[in-house]
């Protein structure tokens, strides 16, 4: 069957999150609704379902159809159709077999904090608000740790018999004119993942918890030792490596 | 009387303007209301009065006070009672007789256009989209006859009996990655001057008005023969010069 893929951005703040559920906005909802109008019934798979809240600079989206439709005129009919909150980057057909999920290399999320007094009303759907002075290269040291293959059970919400075992290929936090940002790339991310380790990483850089607890959390295997998640408006999906 | 002076930026987007009026959300409104709660009824003078859905990246408030309050306090005070779309990024005791309004030498506006099929949604609330090519060198030379003094009663919404004669200090366009933008730079401005001569230019940018049209505006001192007013959520008060 031929596959079309689409590279979305969108403003997750007035979502319930990406993926379809009755009776509430979602942006996998808002897309298969424009889509259908033009194709009849489709179903989507996506590169990353980001959760209530969560942005996404660059997302993927594939769907089979048959036959293969004028791509650039549904591309710019759908520029028409969707909200302002969803854009479509762009649209080409994929080759065979092809799935946004399953050909997905990797992915890259970044979380972004700002910590100054008076946080910037142009971005505070984007960034989470922390009003204290947070140690960075603390917080970057307590990140080296994750970078590989892992069990992240501890900075996974519960998955009953679903494997928690990831890869990161790299992690790291650096501190920008206001305030931080957390970027992290892995092949996938079980849920809350990023933001579980944002919180953690907070509270080391606040002084709160030693250095070593990140690498303790990993080790322990145990969500109950977890210090939460960081809230979801600071974080956005920023990169699919396709 | 002492004089206190704030620094303030805000997304303008759920606000009816700056100034006060009964019964609708104001930035004015908002801070005299959090003002009044810890030094009692105080009346503020603003460098630009903006229009309902424009922003401001830097705006400056004064008010005369006695006694003079604790204002490193104060600001902090502020900060907790005010919405988070207004932000106090700094306060300071002000010289006798400084007022934010007659004080200022210059107010700089921007006004973003953002030209590309698929406007980013991370920006829709502070750039127009206009789908359309725009020719940025002829929108920059369009506006090089304003600078200067000059009655600018064509770019002026009626203000009937109050001069429209304005000094404007730097005018131009420029590309930029994702469309183009327009900084004005004059001591002040009459009611939407900045977004009449956006309307004017883009018009003249898409080729539907020649190269000359804003100098025959400006010439012809006829309000009736503008193009109206660019949307105000593209504009952006970027700095008072105090």
């Amino acid at each position: 069957m031929p596959v079309v893929r689409l590279d979305l951005a969108y403003d997750g703040t007035d979502f319930h999150g990406y993926a379809r559920q009755p009776d509430v906005r979602t942006v996998q909802g808002e897309l298969e609704a424009a889509l259908s109008r033009r194709l009849g019934p489709v179903q989507t798979v996506v590169a990353g379902r980001t959760d209530a809240g969560v942005h996404a600079a660059h997302q993927v989206v594939s769907f089979e159809v048959d036959p293969l439709p004028d791509v650039d005129r549904l591309v710019a009919s759908l520029r028409k159709m969707l909200p302002s909150d969803i854009a479509v980057t762009s649209g080409a057909a994929a080759p065979d077999g092809f799935s946004a999920r399953f050909s997905a290399r990797s992915r890259t999320y970044r979380y972004v904090v700002e910590t100054g007094p008076a946080p910037d009303p142009f971005w505070r759907r984007f960034r989470w608000h922390v009003p204290h002075a947070l140690d960075v290269p603390v917080m970057d040291d307590a990140v080296r740790g994750l970078v590989g293959e892992h069990d992240f059970v501890s900075f996974c919400r519960r998955a009953p018999g679903r494997s928690t075992v990831r890869t990161v290929f790299a992690a790291g936090w650096e501190r920008v004119e206001h305030g931080v940002e957390f970027e992290v790339t892995a092949k996938a991310f079980c849920h809350q993942m990023v933001r579980s380790i944002v919180a953690a990483c907070v509270d080391v850089g606040r002084g709160k918890l030693d250095t070593g607890y990140v690498d303790e959390l990993l080790a322990a295997r145990d969500r109950s030792m977890g210090r939460g998640a960081a809230p979801p408006h600071g974080l956005t999906l920023l990169h699919v490596d396709v």
